[in-house]
């Protein structure tokens, strides 16, 4: 379902979980006072509440929902309506012990914490399924209600699951998948370590084994275990549809959480919704943060998003959470919005006095009102407010990183070449590197319509079929530019080894044969001797991890190892194909190396960096009307960006010919389109 | 019941466990031939004979224990005599494999090393029962006989058992606790991620989950295995009473083991034992060797402790087992009774040719009599002989650490602001410093009466109830002096953040609110500008793991962070409520840090450092008639104690005024009573 | 059975595991006319075959195997036919599913991976020794076929099982050991802890436990488990036996692979074969390759062996998989040849595009034949054909290194005084030590007869049994010199300290007493005062790790600590006795310190050391009518080993009076025996 009209409406959103189920009556009226002050318009409420609502099997109590969504609408706050699904009762488990998700040596998980059943056993389907109803033909035309939360975050803590229930629909899975054993044993390359199956009945789950599992078999696990989370999801919103035509969402963690494909579960929600939390040991967590949006942008076609949960300041479960300083939580927020974020979302309004989250940042703390971060959620709010007319409005890039999480999860199994190189480590250096020469950015998928890009980088390929492959040598003959990072295109889509060796597949359009792979010990340093450009030829560059014994059939050498394995060697190369050109790194430079490589990749994609200061982050968010220029600046400094005019989003103050951003500041200035032509010219 | 004569009468007890069932009979005619030369007087027998006195299920034979305890009693040794419950024998194993305890991941855990079965079964209640009971029955008057000494160590390697016998007793456990469900899912808060109970039997132990546990239900089940085991002793207990009103004791493990809640254990048995062991990574292990028996004192009501087992070196179980040096038993051994031990017992006599310890340390080590560590084990009892009018005194402090077992089980879960924030560091820290200035300490509860004590210090209080708060507030308003580390009073007995925030209940006391933890990454550190006194103002201190948004709400700033997250705002705090000075310390100051803050807090509190070398440890035990000054010297020069006048026990010299310990050495010095006054002054 | 002609007769063999069934027919025909090309003439067919072979239980395919050993023998190919036992079909495990491996924890492991079923259970026996006999009855006479290869490295994946089987088989072998309960109970030192058995079915396998297990039994359960995999392997070879009389092997892993016994399994086989994989993060991986080499040849009396797999560059299942540099594959071959392998085989013949080793480097690579990998691999073919002359020639060593699995199973166990004294790091020393010093080196048994050697070096003895101190004092009485490590003679055959104390049976030998272990900290670093020969006398030594207090009792101190727990004490003994010498080296000294030790052990024995470039590796060949001379040069220049004249095998070429290896190469010179005299000399 295409949604036509924003849940907010023209306004973003601005709010947050709301669990007063936690909490006395009485607070539920001080809660709504202080989200008018806060300016907060959305909700999202009863994620966990299904022991609340449904108290014993087939006994609910939907009072103290129904007083809490009017009491919510008679204060004009939208209600995002969850389905409480991610929280079995404790009832549900008691009763059903055998739909607990088991763990790969055969620990049934209990209750007592958070987390689903087994996503494969009829009994917790049927139960999610008549609670969803159940809630959907109660509130389906309650006037709060805008929008449905199916579930939350799919894929964790639950994901794989090697219970009884879960090896018979996975039998069931490979039947569908594979028609006959012959299709299966093919697939899965059985003939090696004879593992021949010769009846269904002896397809286990890649239990505990003595040696590493089949890799193939693996793989399919992953995408049999997101396929079963997904159906989940169907499901529920399947049961939601027969009684409301209202959105449907579920909340995604983008790249922080592999379970699940978000390529193929965005076609499956009407509004993409993200969860998004900093990586505290991360001293540029924003870069992370803005690879997320960015995803996130992606995966929903470059529709509007919603944010639907991130903190005010520290979290609670990572090991020293970082509280975030002055300013920040507005940074991150708006950051989001300026990557197409329509909402702003916390986990959550009040800070739990008891639980596991207790510790977890609210938008009204353990503090209360009279503090740091309350105050900042109230200023925010108004910034948000003041930030209507971006509803709607649109992200465009030069720029793709491809990104499939299938070539994720085969990459990140054990017993390859080198434990150093990662898929996660080289997506975040690549996109790292864009971010900071100011470059906006889109991920796609290796099998998509890349024509409307000028540069498409492959990170982390290292599983890539024979399409995507062929797709990647049709945009470079097409005049695109690609760059493509080491071990990439190794196997296809059953992690077996292409055909012709490695990276034999963008044989031709990379104009190079990979030999052999020459993982690095640990911590060892080697030297590149780059040889590109004018500008930059003669620079040595530091490299790490990983060299390989390339050999050039066409391309052009444009870096060569010094010193290690790959001596002599090409590190970088350059093939001009059909109309374009396709670069090959076979090593590992880090963001700051990569700074060379991409300087003269742009050259060649007629792509231009910004040129702004380092941590000065601008996106620009366009309209049919406007461009809404976005200008966030991390540093402790003022910072300017030139040729911005126009007025500033809040205050109302004229911008030009340039923008002076205060230190850790974020303006937002509109600039009305030039008729006809492109407004940021 | 309390002990009105000593186990050992008016000497001091020297000796250690004796396990003669390892060995032929003609090495026990040696061995007490040997214990006669070393001046041994007690030792304990039985601890792990339940498969020598009962063979078979209800087949006894205590002959050979016969022979040995009238053995030990014709040369004059004294026995504590051991229900040897923490071994159950092979038979009981197999006979009962439903009694096996059982790991959080559902393993049982099966016989062939050591440790008790379920406390919670049944099956071994009743049989350790019997065997205590048969035991004291037969022994209750043998002469040699003066104590008894339950089980081994309780709490390790037997803690948390998640079997099914535990599920019961935890069920009737939980309904004695709360009577009602209604009580329990407030206790626990489950209406945080839904998991409310509405039937008991639907409460499952706290086993795997998929994401974290509840604490509170975690910390209960802390609450229910101290209990269980607590019990265990009991019942032991009170089956040996039935025959026999000779004190009852069982050993302890002090702060190593958090299993046992000792405040609770001290007031079940007669006479309170420990056994401590160094920590060989720690080259300042001594430090914690007298931080266990200032506990182990002080958990007694200041009573005398049996020290029932150190080493006389090297121990077996940590990665690197450091031997002692050349004279460090003896101080280890001193210290121990200088800090109220009137036994010095250590596992074992004679070291094990074979099983699990053969590598542990001994009194008769491997080597035989013609080694270093006999000659030193020979010297070390005639200097403990030397000791008798020692026996009964006591050891007066004027500061108290808290110590509170329930903080340690719930500050030490997961998802806290910061891995690096811990209860056993913040504790060593602050006694190490205490120790450092010479300061003797005891350590008390928090709700127990403070008034006796110039200075308190509250180094872990992440977990202060309502009721401790305010014996706090109490003991500040009488005038005592109160210092208070970071991230204390956050929750309540049921780990629920205080209403009103961090540290809300001790905001009237200590002047400040705060509003928010500000934790650092890994290795990150800071500086704090110090205002305090005119002696140390002006001082730059180093900080790190933690800060916090500290606002002062009367109290006065005293340092303040210079750099960092809570940068400008306050470290220390001072503030004056009634009578008293209360100060909050919001960062982590190292022990050479702490020792800034800590000399202006002894200002307040009227407590002189003793002002002595470094490592030069004194403490005074003080009887009716004189005071005995222990002085132990570890460092590698002669180092000097002044004004000590007197007689050394052992060779008898007089000292005065001063005393000169000879490097490495323990010197302890009578000095008469002054009638009237204090003799020490 | 003795072998009295070689499998691949006057030739080396060379080639690899060879697994066409993974591969279309015409591959196969690819695959024979390469491996002309590359000179092979020997290969491993059918070690994973079993569900090839057996697709359902009881119906057999022997077509593809009838046709491919046909068209093998057709190119003249010789086979090394398996049983594939290591890798039993999915229909076995579905089946059977009680006979699959369990882990202490109680996990069975299942199918999808490699590893044999539990050893003990009477299914996978049966099933075992039935697809033997079946290949045996079909291709007893089959001309391809010149030797029979039984199942796949015993010991990896699968070894310790704890299924119920195991449990019954683990019984029945303790009865046999011992006779009575009695028996066990004594050897096990049962009344250590209580853990007395009154019945046979009350001892169970060392499982989960809460404590550490008793060691004596875990001693005993690495006996068993050797002992039960061992007696798969004579169940097979007996079933091969009935029909043929061609030699039987398994596939060793050396050093690799403490599991089994090699001693005791050398003697199940005719002849020894071994699998050797360099470890990648060891920058000198040659010298580790070198002892496994050496270990082999010892384990095989002397006789020639095979070099069954090794990788032609990088493998796949260590972290970080370093590829060989060009010229490492030869070197590492020849190293092999020049140690004694008469055959020189890889994993595998084709490298594989599906399954869990297709990153391990191959024959014929990914890359094909235009690839570094393919033409180095002919290249080694011509030369390996070049060294027929060298077939069954053998190798002479003047020093033996005493290796005994069931130390290092004892000394690894839990509870020892240092994690950081370990069995491997010690013999790799002494090892490395000699090898640096152009030393040729066997390892014998402490039993075995020793007196061949001029040089007896035991760098880890924790078990010694009173037999092998007999016979190491009656070898020095008779002249020998002998090194022995610190940690020795530490425990019997039921790691029970010997009576005496530590190292008591060595005493009178090394003219020493040890009273006690003294381990230093992590890190800690000492320095030792050399007072040995005159060359060497005056030195200072680092040492780390472990100190001892030695009291000499006959023997003279050569070195003596300056520092830390032992300083004063002896670090270096040297003892007089008999017609011999004894030295002991009571710390631990990193292989170039060990270099002033081994020089004055050396003048002793009157053991000359090369005195070579280090790492130019010579190893002479001897047969009746000439020696070989392998110079093996490591580094990246040119090296001359002088005094070598003959005829270099490959090119012909004449050498002398000395002999120039060119850098990174390996030249085989052949020298004519003198007669009656040692062509060397």
């Amino acid at each position: 379902m295409a949604v036509t009209t924003w849940p907010t409406g023209s306004a973003l959103g601005y709010g947050g979980d709301y669990n007063p189920e936690q909490w006395p009556r009485e607070t539920w009226d001080a809660d709504v006072a202080l989200m008018a002050e806060a300016g907060v318009n959305f909700v999202s409420v009863g994620i966990f509440s299904w022991a609340m609502l449904e108290p014993r099997e087939g006994e609910h109590d939907f009072a103290w929902l129904d007083e809490l969504l009017d009491l919510l609408h008679s204060r004009g706050i939208m209600v995002d309506l969850a389905t409480p699904t991610a929280a079995p009762p404790a009832w549900f488990f008691a009763t059903y012990p055998e739909a607990r998700v088991v763990t790969r040596d055969g620990v049934p998980m209990g209750p007592g914490s958070r987390g689903a059943a087994s996503p494969s056993h009829p009994a917790y389907q049927r139960a999610a399924r008549d609670i969803a109803s159940r809630i959907a033909e109660r509130y389906a035309d309650h006037p709060a209600v805008v929008m449905w939360h199916v579930h939350n975050e799919y894929g964790a803590p639950v994901g794989e699951d090697f219970s009884e229930a879960a090896l018979t629909a996975w039998r069931i899975w490979l039947r569908q998948r594979y028609g006959t054993l012959d299709g299966l044993n093919a697939a899965w390359g059985t003939k090696f370590w004879g593992q021949v199956y010769g009846e269904w009945e002896h397809v286990m789950l890649p239990g505990p084994t003595p040696s590493v599992r089949n890799q193939a078999q693996v793989l399919d696990f992953a995408r049999f275990t997101d396929h079963q989370l997904r159906a989940l999801f169907v499901a529920e919103r399947d049961a939601i549809r027969r009684y409301s035509d209202k959105p449907v969402t579920t909340n995604f963690m983008a790249n922080e959480c592999p379970t699940t494909d978000l390529w193929a579960w965005a076609r499956e929600v009407d509004v993409v919704s993200n969860d998004h939390y900093l990586t505290a040991a991360d001293p540029r967590a924003h870069v992370g943060l803005a690879l997320a949006a960015d995803l996130t942008r992606s995966v929903a076609g470059g529709r509007p998003w919603i944010l639907m949960e991130h903190s005010s300041s520290g979290v609670n479960w990572q090991p020293r959470n970082i509280a975030k300083r002055p300013g920040e939580m507005a940074r991150n927020s708006l950051s989001h919005v300026a990557r197409g974020a329509d909402v702003v979302g916390f986990f959550q309004w009040r800070a739990s006095r008891v639980g596991a989250e207790k510790f977890h940042s609210a938008m009204l703390p353990h503090a209360g009102t009279d503090s740091r971060v309350w105050r900042e959620v109230v200023d925010l709010g108004a910034h948000v407010g003041a930030l209507a007319p971006v509803q709607g409005s649109t992200v465009r890039a030069d720029v793709a990183l491809l990104w499939d999480t299938e070539s994720h999860w085969a990459q990140d199994q054990e017993w390859r070449p080198s434990v150093d190189l990662t898929h996660r480590e080289r997506t975040r250096a690549y996109y790292e590197r864009l971010w900071r020469d100011g470059v906006t950015t889109d991920f796609a998928h290796p099998e998509a319509d890349l024509s409307g890009y000028r540069l498409v980088v492959a990170p982390a390929s290292y599983l890539l079929t024979a399409a995507a492959a062929a797709n990647l040598t049709r945009y470079v003959e097409a005049g695109g530019t690609l760059v493509v990072s080491c071990f990439s295109a190794v196997v296809d889509e059953h992690d077996a080894v292409h055909a012709g060796g490695f990276a034999a597949p963008l044989r031709d359009v990379l104009g190079v044969r990979v030999q052999e792979f020459l993982p690095l010990r640990e911590a060892e340093s080697t030297k590149v001797a780059w040889s590109g450009s004018a500008e930059s030829a003669g620079r040595t560059l530091a490299a790490s991890v990983w060299h390989e014994h390339v050999t050039p059939v066409g391309a052009e050498t444009v870096a060569t190892h010094l010193d290690g394995p790959a001596a002599g060697m090409p590190a970088v190369t350059r093939n001009a194909h059909g109309a374009g050109h396709a670069w090959y790194v076979a090593t590992v430079l880090d963001v700051t190396e990569l700074a060379t490589v991409l300087g003269d990749v742009y050259a060649d994609a007629g792509v231009t960096p910004s040129g702004l200061a380092e941590d000065l982050e601008v996106v620009v968010r366009r309209a049919d009307d406007a461009d809404y220029t976005f200008a966030i600046n991390h540093t402790d400094s003022p910072a300017v960006v030139p040729g911005v005019t126009g007025t500033a989003l809040g205050d109302g103050t004229d911008v030009g010919p340039d923008l002076t951003v205060p230190a850790g500041d974020v303006v937002v200035v509109r600039t009305p389109a030039t008729p006809g032509g492109d407004p940021a010219s």
